[in-house]
């Protein structure tokens, strides 16, 4: 505390004596976040940056990596600028930086902290030895629309494990400290609301209660900010009804006020500029607003940097506005250690060492394959047996362009493994592949135009779909098995990359429907960015692999996982639906008056006429190539007190012939409540390892800050009465015990 | 004002004394509403109702018919329990009585506030004929999700159309005074946002933020308690995470604080016991909770009945609480003229005569025909020429049991004339037609039995779907032209009927399909509770007639309309969507900070990879047998002050070959706001009939009102700046001009 005060102490004096020496345009220069243009690739610096930078009208800069560039930019900043402020450095590394991990919605799938921190380790790695020192991650925002593009960049839809994984990120990327030059700032994203996009679809409008706010979607950024994350990303979305990078309450009254953030506050990629055509006003007015509420940078819009000295001498903005802005800009750098050393994130070394080795590949394949669910295993038709004839057919097995899944920017597709080198890799002799493309991704022209915004991710084929469908017959009829890799081009998901349907394209379900014919067994193994709509493939095919984009080790992954060296064990973060009728869709949801058991016809109870109300895969859903079967739930105290803990236990067994790795499930649901409670909420979770025959008991601990929730006073309160815990291998298999909270 | 006085200071004295003699066993029997079982056919009053009518338990009935029946139940009522309190006699009436008018959401389409009115009006001189005093509707729950089965029953999508459609039916329902004999009480339903379903599935959660409950949900509810509706009906629905009917927010500080609601609050169908579910605690408290929250009478329930003496002697409820429920009963009754004479409602002769007259029939072949909306007709394939061979093919061509639509509870669907007979009645002999089925409305046998809850609404033929398209098959190629009669089942749409598919079934477009193979041209007819998917059928018919569900005069208005005796002039009050995948989808959406204007490629801008935003017929949508063009609109002023109006105004021409009835459509958008404002805003509308070659200046008055909205503080504003002022045939035709409000 002591220690902590006396470096506050020092930053204060240091960052209070710059100012003194700063005219208002300099700290409104300090706001200013731009890019030069071509994320990698462009021009270090283009002419008019680099003017900017001179002028002192760059706070920050993004889109540039290498510490050759960047030093050459930062030696404009404190070389040529009158006061030698440095420049931060930022960057979208998401999903790892040049070694790529599953994209962010397939590592949630891992349930696995200490891997997701150490994604986000490695990523802080090789981007400060890239030159960078601010990344703009992870987005925490819940979503229950898998139209929704970018539900790939997020956690799914619990806010629990929302939390968990929050924490986790801003852990790894920023360590107990980001002044060291390992470590990179963070920033959570999207603040606030931005996964709730009506109909799943980008940048839509947003709307709901405060008390579905704080309960489902606010935890997540909080948690962030509990962590220590150093800058916040605001969304692009309005809440109630006032753009987020306007909106006070939001960014003052909420993040700075009652949450204690002490970072900067950036917006979006000119999120400033685009409240003019959300109907906010002119530039000047929104810009304005955005200072006002308690925006402290400006990406790339310039809105502050053009606009913030006529609304000073119009009143429109005070000096201490732009102070506190300011301020919060400058802190960051000094934390960052950038006053000490300007370049101490260019270091050349650290370059050709530490960026995509042979520890961080390994990583990535084993993050990739601790990540991929397996929703179908009908007949243990995997892991593939060896010594057999396998036809390898689909657009994405021999597919290198799609495999490291959307906002990888500095990853290289050239670098990544395809299946087809996967199965190779890991099989060697012991299969015989035979392979044939099948399909294309999509044989729609104009949609393929729109997907392929980023680079040629659908290539149709210049044979016809027929004659690409007969080989993959042939194929198959000399085979044992067939594996077909299907799925999704990488930026079907992905920022502005909503789908109003989201299963499989015609030309991937054609071949589907050919291949069933020739009656081989059928393993899938699916590349998504999102939920897909499975119910045909799921009533079709034998096996169903879930690998998400697995990222630079893509195919050494799933082979590791198809030949069983890697014995399944990721679980859903997200509800499949088994129709685009039924979304949103999610585990947590309330009982309603007139709930449907699913037994009966259900007239007037709450259902639809023509599909059942439960996801075709559940939170939380996930099998093994073993089996688990638990015993049922004790509970240590049928009553538990404020202040008190209980403990709820079960005995979960390996009952099949590998040995496997399983996540156990807490879930407990409130009975009654004076707000209505979901019909349950995740609250826990152990990963356990057990060889085939194993036995381990279970506990988890229950304490009454579990059992708490926001009352319609917005205040959280755990309330006396009966509750339900549940636990099991899913969100919907699960065995219950009951107990009672008591005054 | 003064007679008002001395006519409530009347009742004052006359309830007062009345409660003074009342036991609170006898005050809480009051609140209870009960049912005999069996809508109308079951037994007069069960021995249970019986003896629950004589010990003063029993407040209202509801599902008795006809003055025979209910005057030997009022009997008990008056001659049997200790102070002879009359009951009232509620059903739900819904889109007329006996006389079956369109579904309410096909007669929101006419856009004519005189017809609905009208139709509001002879469903209550019918049910009064037919002994009842008050009636469940209006429904005036906005929906912008048309998978949700209870859009059939509501207006669609716009707060300004539904605060007319609010005010005509309560206006026709009550007249001046309900306290006429012909006129009957009111019941406006669901209070609140029961219409917002989560997923479109009925009875599920409901979410919003308060600035949208105020801006687009509250106002129709609003419209009919500010005309005089005598009675509210809660919602299922939780609103801000506590159930509507426990909700006191908006039952008391809402309703009867902030709008003045002088009547009564009735649950919805067992909505206090159902609040056990939502998880609020047992029926005790739920009773209390309910009471405090300002319910006034349990529908069916009986938690009133069962548990408010114990919660009273428990101190959970107090007096005063019960008191203020029973004298709103008692008052609604005065009002009602009961206790003057509680027989007025039985009147043999008017129950002869004023039921199912010829004018209410003739009213109901009128209103049916203005509801229809004519979606395509290429080559002016419509109307229907003479002398030619028709092929009547569907399901629904000849089909008595589907006319009337959902929530028909006293219709006779053996009165109803189906298309054949219509197309008969219209034509006589200037058509030869040749009938067969086609299809069955659906092959699903599962489906069918949910479907059929009601009764058998949907047969499956005994021959097999090919027999029966075959036999289409060979119609068609004997005609002219094919009039295929499709779409859904009664009650595919209406409570509990919710479709996550909202297309046609599979059987009605595998007919298509053959049908189209003729080369014949393809009139589709379609009869439906709510918009439907029609993306190939607006590609390969020649013409859409939507004719809703048209009530007891189905056929012949169908006819009329198709032979050209009455030229189509509805248009749609809810947008309908590509596919299901672009729900919600509504025309007054926000701008959205990042726009797609539809043109280019839209990467990063609002969209799907897969679908335009645009619905495939937009709100306001609706075609007619000639062409209106329209001049561009001008404005009487550029600017506008406070307490100063100005004129829009432009010239419509029929410049097509019939007369005919537009809807002309003013539209209003608020370019700059301190919240966010929707794209357009309904504001207006006028109906003008033109003869062919007619043209008619038209004028729209703008008022300062017309520009309010809710601002952040909830308080209701017009902001100076500027607006847009759009004037056309729907939503998305218009034509534009500017004006500035300025202060």
């Amino acid at each position: 505390q002591t220690k902590t005060n006396t470096q506050d102490a020092k930053m204060n004096a240091f960052v209070s004596s710059l100012m003194q020496k700063m005219t208002v345009e300099e700290k409104i220069g300090q706001l200013n976040l731009v890019t030069p243009g071509g994320t990698v690739t462009g021009s270090v610096v283009s002419k008019d940056v680099d003017s900017k930078i001179r002028n002192g009208q760059v706070g920050s800069l993004f889109g540039i990596t290498g510490p050759d560039k960047i030093r050459k930019a930062q030696e404009i900043a404190v070389n040529n600028s009158r006061l030698h402020i440095p420049l931060i450095f930022g960057l979208d590394v998401i999903h790892g930086h040049r070694t790529i991990f599953p994209i962010p919605l397939g590592l949630s799938c891992s349930w696995n902290m200490d891997m997701i921190e150490k994604s986000a380790e490695i990523a802080a790695s090789e981007a400060t030895a890239d030159g960078l020192s601010w990344v703009y991650s992870p987005m925490v925002d819940i979503a229950r629309d898998p139209r929704w593009g970018r539900v790939s960049e997020g956690s799914g839809e619990d806010t629990y494990l929302g939390c968990q994984v929050a924490k986790a990120m801003v852990k790894g990327y920023q360590g107990s400290s980001y002044s060291d030059p390992t470590k990179v700032m963070a920033c959570v994203k999207h603040f606030a609301l931005y996964g709730a996009a009506e109909a799943g679809r980008d940048y839509n409008t947003t709307d709901m209660s405060r008390i579905k706010m704080y309960e489902y979607y606010l935890p997540p950024y909080k948690a962030a900010v509990d962590a220590g994350v150093g800058s916040v990303m605001s969304s692009f979305n309005e809440v109630d009804g006032v753009p987020a990078t306007a909106n006070k309450w939001l960014m003052t009254d909420l993040l700075r006020k009652q949450w204690g953030f002490k970072g900067f506050v950036v917006t979006d990629y000119t999120a400033i500029n685009e409240m003019i055509d959300h109907g906010l006003g002119d530039l000047q007015r929104v810009s304005a607003e955005a200072l006002k509420a308690g925006i402290d940078m400006d990406m790339v819009g310039e809105g502050f940097l053009t606009t913030l000295q006529k609304s000073l001498k119009e009143g429109k903005v005070t000096v201490a506005q732009i102070n506190a802005a300011c301020k919060r800009v400058l802190e960051a750098k000094y934390k960052l250690g950038l006053f000490d050393d300007p370049y101490r994130y260019c270091n050349e070394q650290r370059f050709n060492n530490a960026i995509l080795t042979d520890a961080n590949r390994a990583a990535a394949r084993e993050f990739a394959a601790k990540s991929m669910v397996l929703l179908k295993n009908n007949n243990n038709v995997l892991p593939l047996q060896k010594g057999k004839t396998i036809a390898l057919v689909g657009p994405l097995a021999d597919n290198k362009r799609n495999m490291l899944g959307t906002w990888s920017v500095s990853g290289d597709p050239e670098k990544s493994i395809t299946v087809l080198q996967g199965l190779k890799n890991v099989a060697g002799s012991d299969a015989n592949i035979i392979y044939a493309r099948g399909c294309n991704i999509s044989d729609d022209t104009a949609f393929a135009k729109k997907v392929n915004a980023f680079g040629k991710e659908i290539e149709i084929d210049t044979r016809s779909p027929q004659q690409m469908i007969d080989e993959a017959v042939v194929a198959a009829s000399k085979a044992d098995v067939i594996v077909a890799v299907l799925g999704e081009a990488a930026d079907m998901t992905g920022e502005s990359s909503s789908m109003s349907d989201i299963g499989l394209q015609k030309s991937q379900k054609a071949l589907l429907d050919e291949l069933k014919r020739t009656g081989k067994p059928i393993v899938i193994v699916l590349l998504n960015g999102r939920p897909m709509t499975l119910t045909w493939e799921d009533q079709n095919a034998d096996a169903i692999l879930d690998a998400w984009f697995s990222g630079t080790e893509a195919g050494n992954a799933i082979a590791d996982v198809l030949f069983g060296n890697y014995n399944p064990s990721g679980k859903l973060t997200m509800s499949f639906p088994r129709n685009v009728g039924q979304i949103p869709i999610y585990y947590n949801h309330k009982n309603t008056g007139r709930p449907y058991s699913g037994v009966g016809a259900g007239k007037f109870r709450s259902n639809y006429l023509d599909v059942s109300n439960d996801p075709l895969y559940p939170f939380g859903f996930g099998l093994s190539y073993t089996s688990f079967t638990y015993s049922n739930v004790t509970v240590s105290s049928p009553t538990i007190k404020q202040g008190q803990k209980i403990t709820a236990s079960v005995t979960v067994t390996n009952s099949g012939k590998f040995d496997g790795t399983e996540t156990v499930q807490l879930y407990i649901r409130d009975l009654v409540g004076t707000v209505t409670r979901p019909v349950k909420e995740l609250k826990g979770y152990q990963q356990i390892t057990l060889k085939a025959g194993e036995s381990r008991k279970v506990d988890f601990t229950i304490s009454v800050d579990d059992l708490k929730f926001y009352n319609t006073d917005l205040k959280r309160v755990a309330e006396p009465g009966d509750f339900k815990v549940f636990i099991g291998t899913n969100s919907r298999d699960v065995k219950e015990a009951d107990f009672k909270l008591v005054q």
